[in-house]
C-alpha cells in the first residue's frame, strides 16, 4: 500500500564542461519519513560520464542537505533507497573530481535533490500545507540543519502551522530543543515574511496578518540566530487528523 | 490554559529507620511531555528528615527512571520542573547517604514518582489509552530505557495502538530506531500478554485477540532482546486526532 497521494518527479539540464548534462529524478515516499539514511525510495539518473567514486560522493553530499533534511513524522523507514544511474549518454570523459566541473555537477544533483525532497514534505500523509524552516547565523551548517529539523519535527509547531495559530514560542521552544547551544536573546524569528521575534522577544506583530500567511500553501519559518554564517534548511509538514486517520485505520 | 483533566496526586508510606515515613506528590502536565528535565510541574513532599545532598541525589536518580520516560509528544517544555520538600516532621537524625535506609527511602520516592509519570502518560492530551513499554535483556540500563522511549515517542506506534492495529513491525521498527545496536533476529515481543515476535520474526498469533489487548486502557508492549541484563519502562499514551484538536485551535 502507498499513501502517496501524486508521483514525484524532476529533471534539470546545466551546462557543464561543454556539455549539455541532464539529471533527472523520481522519489515515492509519505509517511514514515524521517532524515536518517535517505528516508525513502529515490532514484536519480543522469546522462554525465561519472566514476563510482564522484558519484557517490556527489550523492551523498546532495542528500545531506535534501533528504536527510526531510521530516514528516519523525519515523524513520526500515527500507530507504536513493539511487544515482549515470549513463555516460552525453559522452565525454568521465568528470574529473575536484574540478569546476564536479562542483557545477554537485550543484545540479542537489537542485534536483532539493525540488525532490520538497515534493515528499509536501506530500506527506496527511499534510495540509508544507512547512519550511530557514536557519541562518548559526555555528556551523550541521547546526543549522539540526535546529531547521527540529522545527519541522516539532508536534507542536506542525499542530500549530495546522491551526494557523502564530505561536512563535512553540518555535523558539524546537529552536531551543535541537541539542545545539543557542543564545535565546539574539534570535530573531519571522513567519512567512512577517517578523515575530527579535532579539528572542515577540515584535508587535498582528497576530491576524501572521495566522493568514500561516494559511499559504507553503509556511516559511524563517530564524537568524545572530552567530556565525552556519546556514541550512529543512522541509516537512503540518500534523493534522488525516494522518492520525491514515495511521489509525487498521481492518483485519 | 491547562490541558489536563485530571489532578494527579499520589501518596505512598514505608517503614525506615524505625519510622514510618511518608512521601506524597503532585503534578501537572499533559501536553509538551518529553523527557528532558523532568518535562512537567512535580512537587514530592515527605516528613522524613533529608539532608539536600541525599534529597538531591535520590530525586534525581528516581526522576532518571520516571519522569525522564514519560513522553506524549516528543516536544520538551521551557519550565519543567521537580521539586522535593523534606520537613522533617518524621523526626529523628537525617537518613545518612549510603545506607540501607536511604536505599529505602529512595525506593519509596522512586515509587511515588512511578506512580505520579504514569498518571502523566494517561492524562496525555488527546490521549485515549496509555502506553507502557518494558525492555529487558538490554546490555545496559539506560539502553533499555532510550529504546521503551524511542517505543513510546513512535507516532507510528502511538497511532496503531490508537487504531488497535497490531502492527508488530512498526514497534520493531521503533526500537531499531533508538540509536542503540541491537540484533533483530534474538527480538522476543509482546502485546499486553501475546507474544507476536520469536527471533524478530513474526509468531502465528492470533490478530483480532492482538487488536483486543490493544483495547486496554493500558497497552503493555514487551520486548526481550535476548542480550544482557539491562532493563527499562517508559510511558506513554496513543496519537489521536484529539491531540491535532488540542493543539492546532487557535483563536484570536
Amino acid at each position: 500500500m502507498t499513501t502517496d497521494l501524486v508521483p514525484k518527479e524532476c529533471a534539470m539540464q546545466a551546462q557543464i564542461g561543454g556539455r549539455r548534462l541532464t539529471v533527472g529524478g523520481m522519489a515515492k515516499g509519505s509517511g514514515m519519513i524521517h532524515p536518517n539514511l535517505a528516508t525513502m525510495l529515490g532514484v536519480l539518473t543522469t546522462d554525465a560520464a561519472l566514476e563510482p567514486e564522484l558519484a557517490q560522493r556527489a550523492l551523498r553530499a546532495a542528500a545531506t542537505n535534501t533528504f536527510n533534511q526531510v521530516s514528516v513524522d519523525r519515523d524513520t523507514s526500515t527500507n530507504d533507497t536513493l539511487v544515482l544511474l549515470a549513463s555516460g549518454a552525453a559522452g565525454g570523459e568521465p568528470i574529473a573530481p575536484g574540478t569546476a566541473d564536479a562542483e557545477a555537477f554537485g550543484a545540479l544533483l542537489t537542485a534536483v535533490c532539493v525540488d525532490l525532497a520538497r515534493q515528499i514534505a509536501r506530500d506527506g500523509e496527511g499534510a495540509s500545507r508544507m512547512i519550511t524552516a530557514r536557519i541562518e547565523g548559526a555555528s556551523s551548517d550541521a547546526d543549522a540543519r539540526r535546529i531547521a529539523r527540529e522545527i519541522v519535527c516539532s508536534p507542536l509547531v506542525k499542530t500549530a502551522v495546522y491551526g494557523r495559530d502564530p505561536n512563535w514560542g512553540r518555535i523558539l521552544a524546537a529552536i531551543g530543543n535541537a541539542g545545539v547551544p543557542i543564545d535565546p536573546t539574539t534570535i530573531d524569528l519571522w513567519i512567512g515574511d512577517i517578523q515575530v521575534a527579535s532579539g528572542g522577544t515577540r515584535t508587535n506583530f498582528d497576530e491576524g496578518r501572521v495566522s493568514d500567511a500561516m494559511g499559504a500553501e507553503e509556511v516559511l519559518i524563517r530564524a537568524s540566530l545572530g552567530g556565525d554564517s552556519g546556514r541550512g534548511e529543512a522541509w516537512g509538514c503540518d500534523l493534522t487528523e488525516g494522518y492520525v486517520r491514515i495511521n489509525a485505520e487498521y481492518t483485519t
